[in-house]
């Protein structure tokens, strides 16, 4: 062994090390960011309610109310914007960063429409559904932000995190838009058949995202979420869902039932509320305690570089190493030159194997977040090709996979899949 | 919109062109590193080939040669090397980065143990067997520096090419590694069966190798491959393979037929090493294109930010961003703001599906590396579970596959799934 030839790969195993702690550093930025997003989305999701019903019902008495929503989102909002200025300043590149800062740019474009969207809510010139879609659109930007995070995200236990945290906050914006919804049938006295369909999607819809919530959520959330499920507002809500399908032209009911709607529909939410901050909690734990394990291999990593910039290998330095290695399953190698070399590359190997580890772990969140991508897309195509709306094409999906027993997923994978082929460009050469 | 708010929309756009830009900076750099790293592994392999040669065969006069050999190599590891301190250098953290330094160091270490390995050769203090051993692993950690490397680029152009020479590089190191079994067998006058199973696995692992290699392959470098198929050293090392085959205890051959046997297997590893080097320009070309496109790219993105800084929103400007949305496929928002607004959000939804698509046409090479992983990790399983050779261990799965009449790789996937299964530690929760 040469001793020139030993601190280059001593170096870059500690430049993996910092490569991987920087990489968490720049992570927990992002997922400060996350937190940030979901309070601006929850107190946006609370103006686009009380526009909502400001709207819908002329209800002027809710003016005041609505202006210090309002207020409270652009303060959160100045604050996120703040957190960006950060984030804008370093940037290490990658092509993960590349969508992120894209789906950011994406939400900035229409943060910045708000302040317009709120004048014309104010001064009447713009219809409860029209204010409604802009806002779903501009929360669903920075969902869009949430679901690049955890899809880059490249520490598993985060990645677990972020995705829980994402598919709760879809769930929850699904249940604003059922909330809205809800409003604009009971204001008219019934639900018309196409109205009722898109409640129907919407219920569905928020049940997969909180059971791929369920899924990836630590025990603590999840007895969280059964508390709610055992709540009265959830029952009251639901009661009040059925009564919903139950109208039609010749069965009204009062219009005020939509006051009770919204109102059983924000406890449900405020609760809902409860839980992701919970989450919010747990995603800022995790990178710290990440943060920290790392940090501590770092500073033995050096150690180790210390004690073995003096040429000579003492017994210590060897056992030194092997603490490290306890847990290592792979195989010796045949002829080790010394017990130094030895114990270096267990090392190595233990370090191979961990990095590998994380990476295989991270497959099953990756595949949920991929679904739901998928999903999402086979929608979008329907709805070009066959002119439908939203609801129609997820009904389509849905029956496909009932007819040929398949899930919703596989459904909308094979959807994609032949319809590239269809389309495919010549393959991709050089 | 407020004129406050637009530069931020603008400049994370510009962000993430950069991001994208200086990861392409980043794996440009791996390349050169994989196309020096193809070049010391043909030298290794070379010089395997004559100490392997100079250790059976007690052939002294190759002295001068192999230790001629042994100088090339030293003088491509130094480049490859000085080539690492660059790389070392500036170090943006990425948990891919973090795999891709842990490999160089693994290989580093490696590398550190070829001095002493040649000093043991030229002593013959060392059997033909286990200086070959030696190399294997070395140029092993070599490979697998280059499938790390091929895992974690981002781009999927380059990632094709990579993905392609990492695996030609494998075929013909087991070319490499058949050549050396070969001349052990006809050293001793015939070929053992377990010398037989081990030839026919590095066969077999060598078509599969260049299968895949044809999948990704440019149409180029595919023709380079069929003509080297029908090539008369391809055909004449075939017809000894054959003539290995029929040897046996009873049935001798001529010990100097291992001779030949060398040449003509190393005529065959020259010409690959011709499509190699065509495969690393490949590589080159596409880094120097794409990094090209993007450059061009960030540039016309420049332009636009400095149009725009001046608030006004003229004609040209509107004109300037449609240019770039002129392929754009996804459906138009309901409520523009303005003209101006309406190309910069068709402007983000045309970056945001290209760097989808990207990561989409990602998924297809991705999983070629990963079957490969798979099929090694259940091969490494199954030599520790039943304490058999690769070359059993192999045959193993060749035979499952056959009896449930899946591919190689399913069967392993299936072996790895079971095997995790019985040994998962409690689910990772928090």
């Amino acid at each position: 062994m040469q001793p020139r030839a030993l601190p280059a790969t001593l170096r870059f195993m500690l430049a993996a090390r910092r490569s991987e702690l920087s990489a968490l550093e720049d992570l927990a930025q992002t997922c400060t960011l996350v937190t940030r997003i979901s309070q601006l989305v929850h107190a946006l999701q609370k103006e686009r309610g009380y526009s909502n019903l400001y709207l819908s019902i002329d209800a002027p008495h809710q003016r005041q109310y609505l202006d210090s929503l309002s207020e409270a989102t652009a303060l959160l909002e100045l604050e996120l914007r703040n957190e960006l200025e950060h984030l804008d300043q370093n940037s290490a590149g990658s092509a993960d960063k590349a969508r992120l800062f894209t789906r950011i740019a994406h939400a900035l474009h229409y943060l910045d429409e708000l302040p317009g969207l709120r004048r014309r809510v104010r001064e009447h010139r713009i219809s409860a559904q029209d204010a409604t879609a802009a806002l779903v659109r501009l929360i669903g930007s920075l969902l869009a932000v949430v679901f690049e995070a955890a899809d880059s995200a490249l520490d598993p236990q985060i990645t677990h995190c972020l995705v829980a945290l994402f598919n709760f906050m879809q769930g929850k914006e699904l249940a604003g838009q059922e909330r809205a919804l809800g409003v604009t049938g009971f204001a008219s006295g019934y639900f018309e058949t196409e109205l009722l369909e898109r409640l129907e999607h919407l219920q569905e819809c928020q049940e997969r995202s909180f059971s791929t919530f369920s899924r990836f959520a630590s025990p603590a959330a999840q007895s969280l979420w059964q508390a709610l499920g055992a709540s009265d507002s959830h029952r009251q809500a639901c009661q009040l869902r059925d009564i919903a399908r139950r109208t039609h032209a010749g069965a009204k009911v009062d219009g005020h039932l939509g006051e009770l709607w919204f109102e059983l529909h924000t406890q449900r939410i405020d609760l809902m509320q409860g839980i992701e901050s919970h989450l919010e909690q747990e995603l800022l734990q995790c990178c710290q305690q990440s943060m920290q394990r790392i940090r501590n291999d770092l500073h033995s990593h050096r150690r180790l570089l210390e004690s073995l910039s003096g040429i000579q290998a003492s017994t210590e330095q060897a056992r030194l190493f092997s603490v490290h290695s306890s847990d290592l399953d792979s195989p010796r190698p045949d002829t080790p030159s010394s017990a130094m070399a030895l114990s270096t590359l267990e090392l190595l190997q233990h370090q191979a194997l961990r990095l590998q580890g994380m990476h295989d772990e991270l497959r099953e969140a990756r595949q949920a977040l991929d679904e739901r991508k998928q999903v999402e897309r086979a929608k979008q195509q329907l709805i070009r090709q066959l002119g439908c709306s939203e609801s129609e094409a997820y009904a389509q999906l849905r029956q496909a996979a009932m007819n040929q027993g398949l899930r919703l997923e596989e459904v909308a994978q094979r959807f994609l899949a032949a319809n590239a082929a269809l389309t495919r460009r010549p393959h991709l050469k050089h």
